[in-house]
C-alpha cells in the first residue's frame, strides 16, 4: 500500500512544483509536508490559501486510498477548508485521516499545522470533505 | 480599484508558480486563468485539485476585494469546492462573484471551466464561500 | 416523476412538521416553502438556521431525484450553507436546482428567501452540496 | 454561562419542536440529543437530514458562545455536514465543541451520533463551521 501511494505522489506535478513530500503513512493516517516558500506565498510572505489546500487535501486523500481496493485512484468529490491562522511558520504539515470508509464514498479530514523554527507548531486549518474512488 | 487588486495579486508568489494570469476585473466578477501543464497537474494529467481550488479562489477573494474599503486585504475565512468534472482541457478559467457583501463577512462564489484547444468549455468545479477583511 | 417527488415529500415527517410545502417541480428546479412561526424561529424570532437548512437541503435534494433513474431515492452525501442574513420575514422559499446531474453523485444548489407580507423577497441563505441515488 | 446557554436553548421555538434536549455543558463542549421521532423523520424512518443538521448545528453553536464575551449571543456563518451513515437508532446525539475561539469568528466541530435501545452509538454525521458574536 505505501508503494501504491508514493507511486501516486510522484506522478503528481503539482506536489513537486509545491516541494511537497509524503512523509509518512500509516494505517489511518498520511503526513505530506513542504516548505513555506516566496514561490508558495500569498502577498503577505504567509503560506497561500492554496497551498495548505493542496497539501490537506493530498493528505486527506491518501488517507482514503489507504482503505480503498487494490487497483483504485483516489479523486476528491469536494472539500471544505476552514483557515483558521496565518501560516507564518516556516513549514507547513498537513495531517490526513479517515472518518468514514466506504465502497463508493469515503469521508476524511484533514489538519494543517504550521511549523516554527524552533519546532512549535500551530493549527492553519481544517478541512473535511469526500474521497471517491475511480 | 483595478491597480488594488493587481498589485496584490502580483505579490502573490503562488500564483507566478502556477502561471496563473489575472484576465479581467469588473464589478463583481472577476477572472483568474492558467495553462494546465505538467507542473500543475495531477497523476492522470489533468489539472489538479489543488490548482483548480487555488485560482477559484483567488477569483472569489478578488471579487470580495472589489467590495470591501479602501486599504484592506482580503483573506479566505472558509471555502468549499465541489470538483464536477475531470479539468482535461488545456486551460482552467476560474469566474469569482460576490454573493452578499458585507462588512465583516462576504459571501462569495466561483465557477471553475476548462477550456479546450477548439474554444470550448465544461464546468469542472463550483466554490462557496467567505471572505473577510483584514 | 412529480407524483414519484410528491409521495417521496408527503413520507418526511419532518417537512409536515416544519409547515412545509411543495410549491413547484420544474425540470432542474425545485420548489419548497413554509411559514415562519414560532415552533421553527430561534431566540430572536427569525427562522432557525435548522429550518433554513431543512427548506434548501430538500429543494435540492428533490431537484436532483429529478434527474435520477425510476425507483431510486435520494439522500444527501454532504451539504454546506452560508447564512447570509436573518430571516426575518413571514415565510421562507427555497429553490433547488442541479448544478451537474451524475450517475452516483449529483451535485446541487439551493438558494433560501424571506419573503415579506408586502411580497418582497430577500435572500439568506446559499447551498452547495451532493446528493446519491439509493 | 450555563444559565445564558440554557437560556438562549430555551427560547428557540424549533429545539422544542424537535423535541431537542440540552444534555450537558463542559468547557468547550456542548452536548444536544432529541429522540428520532416520526415526525422528525424522512421517508425510511430515519432521523431526516434536517434533524441531523439542526441538532449538530445547535451544539457546535453553543459551544462556541461558551468562549464568547458575556451578552454575545451567537448565529452560524456558515456551516458543512456530511452524513456518513442512516441514523437508524432511536436518539441522536449532537456533541459540539471548539477547534479555534476567536474575537470575530469562531471555527467549531460537530459529531452526531445515533444510539440504538441497547446503547450502542454509531456516528451518523460530522460538522464544520463558523459561528460569529452578535
Amino acid at each position: 500500500m505505501e508503494t501504491r501511494i508514493r507511486n501516486s505522489f510522484d506522478k503528481q506535478g503539482l506536489m513537486a512544483s509545491l516541494n511537497a513530500r509524503l512523509d509518512s503513512i500509516d494505517a489511518g493516517r498520511v503526513v505530506i509536508s513542504a516548505a513555506i516558500l516566496p514561490e508558495t506565498s500569498e502577498q503577505h510572505g504567509f503560506a497561500h490559501a492554496g497551498l495548505t489546500f493542496s497539501l490537506g487535501d493530498s493528505a486527506a486523500g491518501y488517507s482514503a486510498l489507504n482503505t480503498m481496493a487494490e487497483g483504485a485512484e483516489v479523486l476528491t468529490a469536494e472539500m471544505k477548508i476552514n483557515l483558521v491562522a496565518p501560516a507564518d511558520g516556516t513549514r507547513l504539515i498537513a495531517t490526513g485521516e479517515v472518518i468514514k470508509p466506504g465502497r463508493r464514498l469515503v469521508v476524511t479530514r484533514a489538519t494543517v499545522e504550521t511549523e516554527y523554527p524552533d519546532g512549535r507548531r500551530k493549527i492553519v486549518a481544517v478541512l473535511q470533505g469526500t474521497m471517491v474512488p475511480v
